[in-house]
């Protein structure tokens, strides 16, 4: 294994947007000896053949995980259980076992039972997305500047989390370490909120009648079309975010719904002061974010030109 | 007046981001002889000197219109009113009054009745911009390849509509002209809802536990940041939308919060069907903006990197 060499074989279950990035990236910063590629279908193995990120596909998950060192999940979360009672036989000792699903607790409740003895799980969790999926959306500078967070189990191997972490900053990613529980309450309001509205109200435009949508569209500019572009993201994975993360998300849907009402109250009653003063507060969380440097968004050149 | 100029003299009222903009893309074109601009405070109007985007500045909204030609209202829709009675003794016959409010209707509400004999009022709406505000925020291309809604009043001189809109396409613009009745419906989904979502969330965030607060800026990547920026938004101007288009935006609101109580129920019974089945339905949605050519946003050089 190389000086800059992370781990011998990985193996990566799911070739879309992030299993894509993560190979392209591995392969630009010659971050692990050999990449081997499982996807579900046929035609998403040969695309992945095709564009060369990966050494070789495998035909099942448990062929692609023998003998790596270490196996990242990039499926949508609902497939942990089934996958990981489908690999567990496959998997050697010292094995380093981690993913990139948007919710955390539940892989310690769905993935966790099925892993050996011996196999590491570390789940983890990169702040890095486009509205785009597919293995041809992937490319390597995805997860530069972009935070990971890791919520390794009580009592997980220090020297794994380590040695991840160190994984993931060499693709350029910033990484925190957090329970479980706190990942999904802040993701709840960070991701999976904005992501639910967004797709609610881009759904409230659909319902409308066809001349006025028609006019939605070519006027989306501005505010609309920011809304399509969260609400383009994969409704498979987006499906299991929310099943997944049921309690925070339905708790931070409802504190919303509350403000909201709040704000159409003020509305109907034409109480100007209270809207102008919510809106002059969220001025100083938009400089929050700018200074924390995650006010711009990635994305690979020529899109969407 | 040379060939290339739509107007004499160019009164601006108001000379935030739209007004500056207004300024900057007339002197790169040489659209206009002359601009006259106005700003309520004198900070604004010296640094509109100081920038240079304007030949000189009035003290008063009625000098900065005395002998324009065409006179554009660039403040918030709630000011119309005082201005267009303080203004109606120094018009001039002949001369074209518009606007660049988010709300239409409104303007034949509050600024119409002021307007004396033979001015000629014809309202429009840029549908650019981007959060930032104030004169040093304007750039000369936020208009280009954006589309402006012009909502001429009944009877309203068809010369003069022409003249207008040759004025905007001069500055890159796409004109349509509709009722302000439908330009408040479609843009009480396209923009003001999206809006009002916009500052309720980012202010849901607000309200929450300090430790919390500060997790939800750091990872703000992805989701949350979009409507960070969307809620940086001037308050006073948004104030004003709301208060100026109540019925269509309360009328979205009930909407959008009726699908959005559907999605609540759908998480909370678990039924991935349902939430499947309305994410894919947002893709062809997103695919009609970007063939519209409206899913990029107007960045001007070397902003927040």
């Amino acid at each position: 294994m190389s000086e800059r060499q992370h781990f011998g074989r990985l193996a990566l279950i799911g070739l879309g947007l992030i299993g894509s990035s993560i190979a392209h990236a591995c392969k630009a910063g010659g971050l692990v000896g050999e990449i081997v590629g499982y996807a579900r279908t046929a035609e998403t193995r040969a695309t992945a053949e095709r564009l060369g990120f990966v050494d070789r596909t495998a035909n099942t998950a448990a062929e692609a995980v023998a003998g790596a060192d270490c196996v990242i999940l990039c499926t949508p979360v609902g497939t942990y259980r089934t996958i990981g009672l489908e690999i567990a036989p496959a998997l050697a000792a010292g094995t380093v076992l981690t993913d990139v699903g948007s919710v955390k607790a539940c892989v310690l409740r769905d993935l966790a039972p099925t892993v050996p003895d011996g196999v590491h799980l570390v789940p983890g969790h990169p702040l890095a997305g486009t509205e785009h999926s597919g293995p041809d959306a992937g490319f390597a500078e995805l997860f530069d500047g972009r935070y990971v967070i890791l919520t390794p189990p009580d009592g997980a191997d220090k020297a794994v989390v380590d040695q991840l972490a160190a994984f993931w900053r060499a693709m350029g990613s910033m990484v925190e370490i957090m329970t479980a529980e706190r990942h999904d309450r802040v993701l709840a309001i960070t991701s999976h909120l904005p992501h639910l509205i967004a797709f609610t109200i881009v759904g409230t435009a659909v319902d409308l009648a066809e001349d006025i949508k028609g006019d939605v569209i070519r006027f989306a500019a501005t505010g609309f079309r920011d809304f399509t572009r969260i609400a383009a993201s994969d409704p498979v994975m987006w499906r299991d975010v929310f099943l997944n993360n049921k309690d925070a998300t339905l708790e931070i849907i409802q504190r919303f719904t509350e403000d909201l009402t709040a704000m159409q109250r003020a509305i109907r009653r034409g109480q100007g002061d209270v809207l102008e003063h919510r809106f002059a507060e969220t001025r100083a969380i938009r400089r929050g974010v700018i200074d924390a440097k995650q006010a711009d968004m990635p994305v690979p050149p020529s899109r969407e030109k």
